[in-house]
């Protein structure tokens, strides 16, 4: 038999008059009396190929009663569409059956909601909409990595497994080798963590950040790009437990290249997937459209929406001047924005959406308000931080420059009760050779949530892992 | 101030006669009657860029008696060098101090061990050989990455919390937000999982395999490269209790396209490290030198051994054969080889080192040495599995053909005794289209591991997690 050809090749080539080999998946198939119809796909490219078989094939009776979602595999010439629509199909000559349906197939033609589709993720990847969306979340990883490799910057695998909460917010996740039936005691009748794998209280990491810096610190600029952990108990569209970050790291660098470096990434992101995949967001901006309709909303057009951030200026404002300007905007907001208070979404959403009507970064917040390695600006209370607001979202990246001078890092860590002896080697960094560095992170998932219009960051990610679900 | 400039870009550009900023960590100093000389690297790249300042310059005192390891500024025109080994040099107009360092600095010139340097995990970027390892590893990511997306792969986060033990072989991670001190029990006396985070026990992944399948199973053909875990308790120079993993998985593809494509993937990676880091390699080859030397070995040019691979035709040969070759073999080996046993590291060694003298695919291993997913022979005893050995180290890569049969895969499940109930997702998709289906998974540590020479899987990974070391 022939060597299997890519969907995606006969659409990119059109081959007309070869003889080929397609394999894949029925999305439909229809019966009339001269001819016969199937639509594959092959999960290669959003596109779907005809094919059109004859009566008269020996398996007929068959290939014509196979269901949706059966596997074959099809030899034919590729010929001109006649049809509408397409520029090319496949007269088939011979159809091999590789694994049939039944009727218990979960993902019939009828439409099937989102949140059945997550009970069904081992299946999704399968369907239109999914297909897209995950063949988005490959280009933006590739985006990632080009982006930063172009601009030299070295892949860093932080590690997972940690003894340092970093952000010293809690909600991490424990790792143990323990029997949880049998933990180990000490005399005292304390947990025995020496008795651990580790030797000591382990859990997952909620950030590369502090590893990061070590990098960046001999290195020059490194970014992470891996899995991070929140067992916070936060049940909506926009939390996972699991979701993947990316961090870059930069010595050398002050909070505004950062903020230079996070906007041209949000850039180069909406500008590589308009390139790289134009049919998967064509398809996604359908599915909108006709959801729209069937809930009789207004369809924002979310392809219009990233257009534009994607030639925006991205402006910039301290988060004193926000506060004042939210606090003299007239809006209602149900959290009061006050100084010294974290913004809420809705303010972030107003300044991005309604006061500037485009991206913007917010920077210098109140120390009490940001983790403990932030750089410290003379007036004692604000720390060189800044929030990326982009319109549709809110926050998409947070990041700062980092407190570079020893003293003024202890005297915070201090200050802030924190236990300075598991962070030895970070506070050294500060020791020898220091150097003003800063760095940002972007929640992937939160990106392409926001690339693909999707409402349900569940969506946008393989297998989601939220409160009480850990299926797959 | 200038724009900071790349040491990697001065190099390779060569801008003789311009004023330029370059900014990094004093890998030497030495000061003479007339001039003094520092020598920079900034992690750009393997090569440092020799700096000239002259004794008039008006803050002499302070930079002339900087320490190794200090962070410096530095303003003046690239001259051509005078000295031999580097073509450029930099004529100092003007030295910033940013950080100093001081006395108690660990990285002194003197050699200091590669055990020592574990210790210094978040200093040791700074020195030549853990720059050149980082570099490569770097470049290892990026080469997958281009090898899978060349060939229509798309890239896929498989998740990290996980139900389900996929290779039943124990050794994981447990995973809990209970406080280890007050375990929830249920009235028997039991662990109580449901008032887990999940709802149920979790663990950390050892594979992606089985997910990457899913959705091999609808895109056609994927690849993982994401952190796994093993608690096992392995003390030992090739072992880590987190690593990350690479597993492409492709639909349509039996062991014969999937062994080719590994055979391809790593003489990819070979070639790909060749150019784009050849310092690095250099420079990694000469710390192995100069170790043997120092050890009084005999010295083996690894850069010479992965040339030979590169260049290699993959053999292959069935399980059943290499047990033939090894049994008369007439070679002593520590464990006797014998049917129906798995392959130990002496014995694959000697099959790649001595009687193939290059890299090998041994193929058709014992049902019972393998996991429950792969496809069964016909002869009822063997399943379709791979390893790929390699000179120097043995198995690089493992791997199989899937089954794809819904019987067989059941009955096999039920025959190990394995619980079918967490698989229901995975068993789904030889009952919905399925379709023959192959991958393989290559540890990345092992890889840099082979491709740098280095003998401790712990100098490969930027922090690594062993038995009771979950520093940093």
């Amino acid at each position: 038999m022939s060597k299997r050809t890519l969907i995606k090749d006969i659409f990119q080539n059109k081959p007309i008059g070869e003889n080929l080999c397609v394999k894949g998946w029925l999305r439909s198939i229809r019966n009339s009396k001269n001819f016969s119809f199937m639509v594959l796909n092959d999960g290669s490219a959003q596109s779907t190929l005809q094919i059109v078989f004859d009566p008269n094939m020996s398996n007929y009776d068959e290939v014509s009663k196979l269901l949706i979602g059966s596997c074959v595999s099809v030899e034919g010439e590729v010929v001109e569409s006649q049809g509408k629509g397409q520029s090319v199909e496949m007269q088939a000559k011979n159809i091999e059956i590789l694994g049939s349906n039944d009727e218990s197939y979960p993902l019939q033609k009828k439409a099937t909601s989102l949140e059945f589709l997550r009970e069904q993720a081992h299946l999704r990847p399968r369907t239109n909409l999914f297909g897209a969306i995950f063949r988005i979340r490959h280009h933006m990883a590739m985006a990632t990595h080009q982006f930063f490799g172009d601009r030299g910057f070295y892949y860093l695998n932080s590690p997972i497994l940690t003894a340092v909460d970093a952000e010293g917010a809690g909600e991490m996740f424990n790792v143990t080798t323990m029997d949880l039936g049998n933990i180990k005691k000490t005399d005292k009748g304390e947990v025995d963590f020496s008795k651990e794998y580790f030797g000591k209280q382990t859990s997952l990491c909620v950030t590369g950040q502090l590893e990061a810096e070590c990098f960046a610190m001999g290195m020059g600029a490194v970014y992470t790009f891996g899995p991070t952990f929140r067992a916070e108990n936060s049940n909506t569209p926009r939390h996972l437990s699991e979701f993947w970050m990316i961090e870059p790291e930069m010595a050398f660098m002050d909070l505004d290249g950062n903020a230079e470096l996070a906007a041209d990434y949000i850039k180069f992101l909406i500008s590589y997937v308009f390139e790289k995949a134009p049919d998967e967001m064509q398809a996604i901006s359908n599915y909108h459209k006709f959801q729209a309709k069937q809930n009789k909303e207004e369809f924002v057009d979310h392809i219009a929406v990233l257009e534009k951030v994607k030639n925006s200026k991205f402006e910039k404002i301290t988060y004193t001047e926000a506060i004042d300007v939210l606090s003299t905007s007239g809006k209602k907001f149900d959290f009061k924005p006050e100084w010294g208070v974290e913004l809420q979404t809705e303010h972030e959403r107003f300044l991005a959406e309604e006061h500037f009507n485009g991206p913007v970064i917010v920077t210098d917040y109140p120390k009490d308000c940001k983790a403990f390695y932030m750089k410290q600006n003379d007036d004692g209370k604000t720390v060189r931080a800044m929030d990326v607001l982009v319109p549709g979202v809110g926050e998409i990246i947070g990041g700062s420059q980092r407190e570079e001078d020893l003293g003024k890092l202890l005297k915070r860590i201090e200050e802030m009760g924190m236990d300075k002896e598991p962070l030895w080697w970070y506070i050294e960094l500060r020791k020898f050779g220091t150097a003003e560095h800063s760095g940002f992170g972007l929640g992937f998932e939160r990106a392409i949530r926001y690339i693909t219009g999707m409402k349900n960051i569940r969506d946008v990610i393989p297998f989601a892992r939220t409160p009480n679900n850990c299926d797959f």
